[in-house]
């Protein structure tokens, strides 16, 4: 593409670097950028640089945050006895945006994976342990409905239960509006599996 | 979404006003650009502030570049006689890619659109006509084939033509590769009018 001049070049090729953005996206923002006022383009620079030099985790639940302990472990509202436990800091926001959980969470910034070479060790399990030592009553594991996230709950469930706390999963099951014909076979067996009296 | 950190926020929001980019995808490209080292950020934090800064229109052809004159108009190589007018950069990127094209470009920056209030005025058709006071032998016009670029593509022969200027459009018809019965009635019958023997 060196018919475009190297300055956007560059930037077309650092656009594309990015996740789920090809050439031909990253060209269409480049241009747009090029089409925006100086200091809004400034503003979106300030922005990227400002979130990685000032976003760090949480001391206690690993989230990502700005500030030593985030406001939800910080909260003397939340129930900091009851610990969910989720893969990232994106799934616990989804929980808060329902707005309905008043516990506290712990994010792990992944999930065990030994075809990719994750470990126990390479997500923030520890860190979940170690707050255990703590006066906690129930841990709620919220992991993806995975493989992946399924063996960190089992791998999770093994060390905890054995301390006396509770620890349960969140339900698998049809999708609220989903339509049974369109769902998979897995997923129509654990809702079956896990069905309730009404 | 103030379940983040303000700085995340402010990153989404920011993300958020590309174009193509929703709240969804904002959120997965701020949390791949919290997960990327230091000076990557930093990388593409320049990248943005440094295109706007250094990138200009070419005096001569109004294609977006960082020298006075644009590699393109200030090449011996390329036939300064022949002019294509394309609507965008990124069109003329397009016709560059293909590589056959030994003339020179003229940028418009958009096409006339009387319902958005864009006239003739708006768009860099001034520079065009200043240009043809030189010796030009051929202005190919290859505005898109859309209401606007044909408005645009009849308002500039109508110009030209009175000044001695050979004007042509590109050929308008299927696709090379296109399947015929899935393509619109408005191109079949431009195809059809505009058969060639063979």
């Amino acid at each position: 593409m060196d018919y475009y001049s190297g300055y956007i070049t560059k930037l077309i090729d650092e656009l594309s670097s990015l996740p789920g953005v090809g050439s031909k996206t990253a060209g269409r923002l480049a241009f747009h950028i090029l089409d925006m006022p100086q200091d809004e383009v400034e503003g979106l620079a300030n922005a990227l640089v400002e979130a990685k030099k000032n976003v760090k985790f949480c001391k206690c639940c690993q989230t990502l945050t700005d500030q030593e302990i985030c406001p939800i472990c910080s909260s003397e509202e939340r129930d900091q006895k009851t610990i969910m436990v989720v893969e990232t800091t994106k799934d616990m926001a989804a929980y808060e945006s329902v707005g309905e959980y008043k516990g506290v969470y712990h994010v792990l910034h992944g999930a065990i994976n030994p075809m990719a070479g994750i470990t126990q060790n390479d997500i923030r399990l520890k860190e979940l342990f170690e707050r255990l030592k703590d006066d906690v009553d129930e841990v709620i594991i919220a992991t993806n409905s995975s493989v992946e996230g399924e063996a960190t709950a089992m791998y999770i469930s093994k060390v905890v239960k054995p301390l006396g706390i509770k620890v349960t999963r969140i339900a698998s099951g049809v999708p609220v509006g989903g339509d049974l014909e369109c769902i998979d076979n897995v997923t129509l067996l654990r809702a079956l599996q896990g069905r309730v009296t009404i």
